[in-house]
């Protein structure tokens, strides 16, 4: 299990494994977007990002990288994967762009891609691809944002006029947040309740015109400007509120539902519900460019970081002239490596996910295949997860750069800023996390098979006693390894070595089914509890139901890794992932120790052991640290980091001054105190 | 111990105990500084900031509300706590304001005041107060910001021109982050190593003009400019570099060391380093004023939340029409009701923490009392691990109120960006808080009485055998009454009631002295093996000695708690009190429940009793949610918070109308989702 870390690892080797299945996407990007000007720019007014990114989106139209996701008839390359790889790609670069990009291409064009049919596509997705028809994804409302279900925009169909008419009947209806609305969109694919013949049909989505050709809104269509946010300042986020306007009958993208002229309404999915569902689940892939860019933003932040720590020093050793790099110090590998292995492990989880996603896509929209409402299903739960994983790692993991810089962390010029202000939202859109994590728990508790059915509301009674969960624990791709692994555990677990990965894994699985099958029990208690309301059923358990959540990401996302470290080729590439899983592993268990003591999973002997092999493995991984955000790849153009060019030099010059001081007539003292003899100043 | 909650509280009640000591200064800044124009504008450019604030600085200095910590005889008031809760109060403002005052009034004009003698202020302190003379704390350097003592730049006595010559000898020793320097500064204290007669004597600080009255930079003085921030974007943070800068003799600020016309060097302090860093110590005030200001900001992020929470609704309970009010969901109690109950103990220990920095600066600075090196020892200790928990504490906790509020918490019009933004910094500037973690573990380690004399590292062997801490736990102002709570702890700890305040206080304090006596001993352990290189003695357990530090403060913390109180005398405002800190209590212990378990002090029955605890008083606290922020009484116009204004007009504006429709002819569905069954939409 644990072989020998070669003293070093070629970067290159490493990079191999992590580029996987759309290295070509990624390789792509490197060479051809590696250019200074896709950075971002520090210090421009909201009103300077706005134009400068509407001006990079039409150039990264005119590339032609951002129709990998589109149908290979008009020009795309039927490449689902590829696409949201490439948007992870963008992500390295301005995030306001990949933003904009992630709205144009992903959101509005996906939506007319995979809501609309033949007439949709032939009139607009040239247009959308080429940029030349911005557009807008009009989904989230003031008032519901999460609940999308309960939208209270209305389209009303009157077979009359054999039009729509598009209303937002009061304040908390209008549509909010939505990217290309302030100042690009032409058009936008508006979310409503479709109603015909006096009957709620749920909602479904039109493609509607906002703005006139010289730029003014359309008739009784009101737009507002979420005017400047706390990041991604470059996208024109704004409100759009519609006042009877008419929308032609054939502007419903009518995929999943059709009205005929006489406002008959059809559809090959009866339930309303389900069919709602099964129209969101098509949009997955927006969920997924948002975990991955997550992702790509961490990363950039620890070369950032991991880079700054191997040349800024500070306070001496004991005797020694020079003063000690930061990395060195065993606290600030605390924070640096663990985060490491978790983007690391995060990355691999992501990168199956992509190659999901693309072969379900593909079968249904390429090849034609009917849906496989399992696997959707399965595939929305691994997505909602994943982004919830990555993006709250991401809000961490930067804060903790920002903070090992420094103050240096702070200035606008060394990139950190940005990252962190601009996927602060990351948590929030594409589905805020603590009701994505509600959602994956919802298909943990039910089984991916029965949720579609019986939507009627886990409060009620007969629902939860029907919860006839099996706990069996679906795998991932790395089923039978992990199956192997943990069988091979040998003896009693107390003896078990910390870097046995059956045992990790076996631990990981442990939690998730506990967890599990404990919620069960107690959500069975309250719906047997005479008396209890059906809210307080389920509200009395929110706590314990998401940490199913959680722990079952972190198992998938463990797994991931397995099966990553499984199929990597190369020796020294494999021995070092293999110890960064370790890292992964031990760490998150460490974390968690409160519940596996708490379990019986852990005796406190071996609790103490934990900290000391996680302590161990920071020690082994220490001078592989540069390596390891090396194999990201990242050009440096895109780094954008000032510090990183300056500093270097800095301590050179200093060291050299220092020398001549030393030996020099004035005789500055040398230094009496200590690398570890700290005390700190006050500064403004 | 437990009194039962009444129903509701009089938040009045409640601000009283909070306002405490210096209660008349929150008044005044409520009433006098409770106008619209001291909150945050948005959207505005770096450089409107900068000007908008320079004007309101300005502003501030005539309203004469900045001199309260400033000696009498020059207008001032000699009331150093009240200077300190006066910046507090400004912090509910903007952020960048606050921060413009702390340098101008906090570290620019407190170093003229306490480093300099009667002559610097005759000079200076009057121009300083009016803001005539703006200026900077100039210590940081671009290489040394945690280690200052270290400095680069030089200041070398001539004794034939009677002058020091200021120089700056290469990149790294410029000075860095230098608020007021990039556009107002006039002057500056500048820290250098003050050399004389070929000998170093150590970081000493001149007062030095660095710009004409044109505006224009001082011969030999290069000024550069941090450029935009993450946040404080008002304040002009800039960079100086001295060539070779003549500066008078008298300038230097001679309280702790003098030089005569011959280069003659005298100190009334004879070692160097305690000479250093008695001067630093008297500079506390500033480490303090970060502390509080993180506090009001998090105060500030947390009415926003809770108020917000109440208004919010999403996804309908079963059955029922309107949907839930987002605090209802107990996992957003999870997130707001803890940090609530945290800051409440936060503000009690920082509280304690201004009351007695107040009077050990009264009594030395006013009342010309030698100083007491144990008490100002302890003083910093307690100013470095309130500022360390404060500032920590503000940035997890505006972090979950941004994203409890969802893409409303994005934009800025609804303030909690820039809180986020602004407060960034704090765990960096006046000190990173990992190095301040190290120097209160230092203090514990070591006992005051001995950090000054013995500073040659402890990195070396017979500094750790000597290390005989006897780790009797000194006591905050609580002493006896937490002695008299832990004794009367009945019985097995395993009967003990959870809310058994002696038993709380027990598991903190043994907590600390366990995790105390561990750290000694693997020092001392270190020490006597054979062949460790110094640095790794210390390094290989450097976590375990910043747990330390942290265990400390949580139970300084919990202490000043309970004082708190036991002095309120409002019978339901100590009911309500007492509940919150159980709150802090048992959530403190539950974050660390490993620990707790791993060290036998919770059973895992007694672990799992724990969170059904916390979870049970949070439902006894759901309903005082409002109360516990509008005790904060920040006055409406500071909010300044849109969502606020609009939200419940909105909410109320749809409930008519979803009534209407329900009840109308068109008939739109009910919802036929249930609260809890939730689904989440893709958005931009």
């Amino acid at each position: 299990m644990t072989s020998t870390l070669p003293p070093s690892v070629d970067p290159q080797r490493l990079q191999e494994v992590l580029d996987g299945r759309w290295a070509h996407v990624r390789r792509d990007a490197r060479e051809n977007l590696g250019e200074p000007e896709f950075a971002p720019v520090y210090g421009e007014s909201m009103q300077e990002a706005r134009k400068r990114v509407t001006r990079m989106s039409k150039k990264l139209a005119d590339s032609g990288r951002v129709g990998l996701g589109f149908p290979k008839e008009y020009g795309g390359n039927d490449d689902s994967g590829g696409s949201v790889t490439s948007i992870e790609m963008l992500a390295f670069g301005d995030l306001s762009l990949m933003v904009k990009a992630g709205v144009q291409w992903g959101l509005f064009g996906g939506a007319v891609q995979l809501l609309g049919t033949k007439r949709h596509h032939d009139a607009y997705l040239r247009d959308i691809m080429s940029f030349d028809l911005p557009g807008c994804f009009a989904m989230t409302e003031t008032g519901h944002g999460s609940d999308v279900q309960q939208l209270r925009t209305t389209c009303t169909y009157d077979p009359e006029t054999k039009t729509f008419d598009l209303h937002t009947p009061h304040q908390a209806a209008r549509k909010d947040y939505i990217g290309n609305a302030a100042e690009d969109g032409r058009m936008a694919v508006v979310f409503a309740q479709l109603i015909s013949r006096g009957r709620n049909h749920g909602v479904h989505a039109w493609i509607v015109p906002i703005r006139n050709d010289d730029g003014t809104p359309c008739g009784g269509v009101t737009i507002g400007d979420d005017g400047p946010k706390a990041g991604l300042n470059g996208v024109d986020n704004g409100r759009l509120t519609f006042d009877h306007v008419r929308v032609p009958r054939e502007n419903l993208l009518d995929r999943y539902g059709q009205v005929a002229e006489d406002g008959t309404y059809t559809s090959s999915i009866e339930n309303e519900t389900r069919r709602f569902f099964t129209m969101l689940g098509t949009l997955v892939r927006g969920r997924v460019s948002v975990g991955g860019s997550a992702g790509s933003a961490t990363k950039l932040a620890l070369d950032i970081a991991v880079r700054y720590g191997d040349l800024r020093r500070q306070f001496a050793a004991p005797g020694q002239d020079r003063e000690i790099v930061v990395n060195d110090y065993l606290v600030h590998q605390r924070k640096l490596l663990p985060a490491l292995a978790t983007t690391y492990a995060l990355h691999f989880a992501q990168a199956e996910l992509v190659g999901t996603m693309h072969d379900v896509q593909y079968k249904v929209h390429v090849q034609g295949q009917e849906i496989d409402e399992d696997s959707q299903r399965e595939l929305e739960s691994r997505a909602a997860g994943l982004k919830v994983a990555q993006t709250w790692h991401a809000t961490k993991a930067i804060q903790m750069c920002r903070e090992a810089c420094g103050g240096a962390g702070y200035l606008q010029e060394n990139r950190l800023p940005h990252l962190k202000a601009d996927t602060d939202v990351f948590t929030t859109f594409e589905g805020d996390n603590t009701v994505l994590l509600q959602l994956v728990a919802k298909g943990l508790l039910t089984g991916y098979r029965d949720a579609f059915g019986s939507l009627d509301g886990w409060g009620k009674v007969g629902f939860i006693a029907d919860m006839v969960r099996e706990t069996v624990l679906e795998r991932t791709a790395a089923r039978s390894l992990v199956a192997r692994l943990i069988d091979a555990v040998p003896g009693r677990d107390d003896d078990v070595p910390m870097l046995d990965r059956g045992w990790q894994l076996k631990l990981f699985e442990f939690r998730e089914k506990h967890t599990l099958e404990g919620a069960i029990r107690r959500l069975r208690k309250n719906a047997s509890t005479d008396g209890m309301e059906p809210f307080d059923m389920f509200n009395s358990v929110q706590d314990h139901v998401l940490r199913t959540a959680q722990t079952h990401i972190d198992r998938i996302v463990l797994e991931a890794f397995v099966a990553a470290i499984d199929s990597a080729t190369d020796a020294d590439a494999k021995a070092l992932l293999d110890r960064v899983c370790d890292l992964y592993a031990l760490s998150t268990i460490e974390q968690d120790k409160g519940w596996f003591l708490e379990h019986g999973q852990l005796t406190p002997t071996r609790a103490k052991t934990l900290t000391a092999t996680v302590n161990q493995l920071l020690k082994e991984l220490r001078p592989h640290m540069r390596t390891l955000v090396d194999a990201f790849a990242i050009p440096d153009a895109w780094l954008a980091c000032r510090i990183l060019e300056e500093e270097e030099g800095r301590q050179e010059t200093m060291a050299v001054h220092d020398a001549e001081v030393r030996t020099g007539a004035e005789g500055r003292q040398a230094s009496k105190e200590s690398a570890t003899d700290l005390e700190v100043a006050p500064a403004q």
